[in-house]
């Protein structure tokens, strides 16, 4: 069960009907999980802008860097041009570059990419090297292709699963995690829809109510945390009609979301915000016939309500992750317990953050 | 009262002695603050490293722009040579020029600066407008000065006062505010300070519950704060040896902080944050003799519990700027109510999060 | 006389039908020259990027930042909501806080401005502390206004003129100077136009002509040369309809004409390009009735024929700034004698480089 | 020949002794080029700051990107930490994961790597894929490792050799290029070391001598060069005590360079320069026992001899890549000629650009 499923509403604005990045129209999910033998705990998330030819029809975007002790391919190019011209694939830290060689091959594979020379595959990752034997790079890249594959609308598998499978976050098992927030008609009824691979520490908070700390586990108070290599991976996505520009100041915002679950962007987070907009008026021709294009954007007047959209929905992501993420075993016989919800509802019941 | 005072205690590091910037060795602060007639609400607020020749001997700084809507003189000279060579000052908006003129004057006067012919002045500002003549441009280069002029180490005034004199924040009288966080002697024992003249929206939350939401005043429910030509400085002080790439990353962090309390960096804010270390051994001098310069500085490794103090200070010295405030009439016989205590603490105390 | 009535022919694209900054539809430049006295060497240039009211109709515009160590006001705005809403306002490095007020009077006092409550000015500098009394801070409100108001469109006057009357290029007087590119309709037909404040060191290139080695004036061979706090502010002007992300890479490019002349972007150089179009499609209202807007926009593949022009049109403009300056007695009878042309053209003779 | 071997002469400073990136102390360099059959016309460059476990003793380092349409890996956490911990590789366009995944390997396999679980892989590329079947891939991981074991200090190999076996720079075959310069002892004698992997276009000037004019060979004066999608990746080497701040600030100084050979960054070009410092005293190890580091660094007023440096050694180094290639045949039977030396040295003849 997800986070309001028991009754924790995070901010004031309206989930989407999925309360998920799905919930952007034409937006598609996929995951490899990998779960073999004792130590392989890993996997592979895609995130399809639309279902066609990504590559022949891009996408206006931007990628923010929160922290940037990562790996995330693409990102030089996406803020140059402005756009992105692959599936967006997150993984662990070092399946980023068999990652890169399989968006190569899918795009160049497409038909009406025959001539395709240049790709710029976007691909980020955290590191899930506690759970996970990472140095064994067991992420093939049939298992990124079928991630791509399979990837749908609809509802969106959570917790461990895909790139969420062996990662930690806040000292517990973390993993996927996704929410949305639909505008109302008076303030263009967009939608922002996150998903997040969540492998981070700090204190964690839900709903504000300081969790971590009554749990007693939060950073520096606890050994452990200090030695993950956490991360942080935010996937954004709109219906809005907005430019790089634009994009990059919501991606930006994505971060106070993961500051109010508690997280601090360490020194050793790499914490990367992707975002784009789906408007099927931006949309970018691989090559255009006109040295022109017209298109409708929002004016930065109106962006204010999808900033606290995504503050809201990548928080709520994050929690998500947390919340639908089960006790996990990994290499060397290590244990990652889930959060314990048995003792989280009542806490968050005595500060009154549950809603009946 | 602070909030501390009413058993508000954000996060989980311990403040400082005085729980305010002051907190870090050498740093003053001081205020003019301008209240004339009907519609003079306005005044200056400064930060002073360290008691000697800014100029002569300039700190390592950093200023990042959280959402640049605003008029900060000065950033790109402080990140391209990063360091910081007049006190900092805050002021409104329109007067901005002002207080640039007012410290390149005091610079040039200062002993030692004689030959002088280039001063980066560091000012920054929020929009008092509702409240203020802003218009009228009533800071004078005087009132600049005497802020200068009456710096000083100890407790800090905070709310009405100085360059928060006429700032709102989330549709309450905003202001002055400012905490610490005091790092254990295991973690290098270093202060971090935080001051902050706030002056924005969003859906305000004290210690993580949800306070604007249930006075049913946030952003989106409310025209009036969407009117609101917003903003927040952020002045971070800190005598862990960082230089300008550490304290560029401390600086991000500060908007996490300000995330916390429900701000979103509107489209028409102009959050800015600066960030400066007062480790003895990293002054600039003006005119070295030396063509190098060796210097004790903090790994990266050891950065991430100063992010964590940077959060929870910039956090808490929002909140007492609004604790701190108090209402006030101004321009057109505008009002703008305190933060109403008498409902806030219990609205608190129900969400258990009033420490006895 | 201009590089050109010499035979100086730089690049391989032809200039607009000026050579200068005005040939880009409806861009007005006036001057306000300051010499008085024997101290007084100083000025004001304004460029107006169209005849109407700026605050109201803002044009895109991008800052990119060549070398920060420099006072520009204006650039986080300008950078976070992709425009310009001031003329562009030109002076000494003491100067730029004056220059602010004035351009905030000027615009609050525009009709249709009655209510503007924030002015973001854009205001650049380089230092004439040589040949100037800049500690004397001569430039006045009204200086401002002035320039403001004198501007006009066809032929700029160059050399020792508004902000270019104190200043030294490559140890020689420098001062303002201008050129254009306009492309053949193949290519869109768009005019990129330049304007320069040049007060800046290295080793001079005349149309890639060695000419300070010849003339053994170069940085590192002369002590006077590393003593100068230099800069060098560039103005772009486009009628090609780009967008702020555009423009930002346009502004970069120019760096790589100022690097053709032997400009080097010193430690003490303050290097700026503010970059804008005309385009009238993309003017940004003030307040707009609605939350989005329509726009014809180019597309990245069809920029590089500008990039190519604002490359060639900066070396131009700063070649032209040295060409048509003068001789100039300043502060403490202090000497800058002009580009000695009667022995440059013999130079550039002998290297080939003079058309016929 | 290498062009000074011809009597070109670039720039006012010295070269080092082998005019080489291996004049830098300790700095190697290595190829793998990849001949084979009709269509094979690739390779693989690596150059190691120093001979030891780069992993454990990381250097300072930023990379800065000219433009960004380019797959560059490991950027943003080069700029995050400041420093690199791996061979920086260069290879083309599509054999960016490959290479990574071979760094990522010999990072993990050398000794005192064992427990490695993250390795930021710095690896370049530029587009070959006229001459090259880019799209085959053909780039194998025991290449980079080959590249990386025969890297040794000493004369590096320029033209066709490595990286730069089927790249294209104005028209003409490019390659690999290299150049230095060292400082007199009064302004520190430090080297600067540039090596280029060159595959962009412009209107090629040759010590400033307008040759693609002449040759009547530019952009936009010849369809070929507007579909080649170009590119120059810059490797600077230094032993000046810098940090990443004023590493960052040489290398945005070498587009200069670039843009006095005649390039002009265009839109489809992915220009980037990789700065780093061999200062023995400035390494960072992976695992500090102390929290602090004590550096000596070189203060700011003291890098502009060494701008002035990067921008002639980059200068060189893409003309050294120009002269030192020869022709090439490769896919579809597609010929790329050499820089037709005996028409360019009577034009710099012409020109009086020959020194004796």
């Amino acid at each position: 069960k997800r986070a309001r499923d028991y009754g924790v509403v995070i901010g004031v604005m309206r989930p989407g009907p999925l309360n998920s990045i799905t919930d952007v129209a034409g937006v598609k999910v996929g995951h490899t999980t990998l779960i073999k033998g004792d130590s392989v705990r890993t996997g592979v998330t895609a995130i399809l802008p639309h279902g066609g030819n990504i590559f022949q029809e891009k996408v206006p975007a931007a990628v923010y860097v929160g922290n940037g002790f990562g790996k995330l391919a693409g990102s030089t190019q996406v803020n140059e041009l402005g756009n992105i011209e692959t599936p967006i694939v997150l993984t662990n830290t070092l399946g980023v570059p068999t990652a890169m060689n399989a968006l190569i091959g899918y795009t160049m594979q497409q038909s009406g990419n025959e001539n395709a020379q240049s790709v710029n595959a976007v691909v980020g990752e955290t590191n899930d090297g506690y759970l996970n034997d990472i140095r064994g790079r067991h992420v093939k890249e049939e298992d990124v292709i079928a991630a791509v594959g399979n990837a749908r609308g609809g509802p969106v598998e959570e917790g461990v699963a895909g790139a969420g499978t062996g990662t930690i976050c806040f000292g517990f098992k973390g993993g996927i995690g996704t929410a949305s927030r639909k505008l109302p008609a008076s303030l263009g009824g967009y939608t922002v829809g996150v998903l997040v691979q969540s492998n981070f520490g700090g204190a964690l908070q839900v709903d504000g109510v300081p969790v971590g700390e009554q749990l007693k586990k939060f950073d520096f108070s606890d050994r452990l945390l200090q030695d993950v290599d956490g991360s942080c991976m935010i996937v954004v996505a709109t219906d809005a009609p907005l430019d790089h520009r634009n994009l990059l100041r919501l991606a930006k915002r994505a971060m106070l979301g993961l500051g109010k679950t508690g997280g601090i962007a360490s020194n050793g987070s790499g914490d990367y915000v992707i975002a784009f907009s789906v408007a099927e008026g931006l949309r970018i021709p691989h090559s255009g016939q006109s040295s022109t294009v017209s298109q409708t954007l929002l004016q930065n007047d109106a962006v204010s309500p999808l900033f606290m959209a995504v503050i809201e929905a990548t928080e709520e992501a994050i929690i998500n992750s947390l919340f639908t993420a089960r006790h996990t075993t990994g290499r060397n016989g290590r244990q990652m317990e889930a959060l314990p919800l048995n003792k989280v509802i009542p806490i968050l019941q005595q500060h009154n953050s549950i809603r009946p």
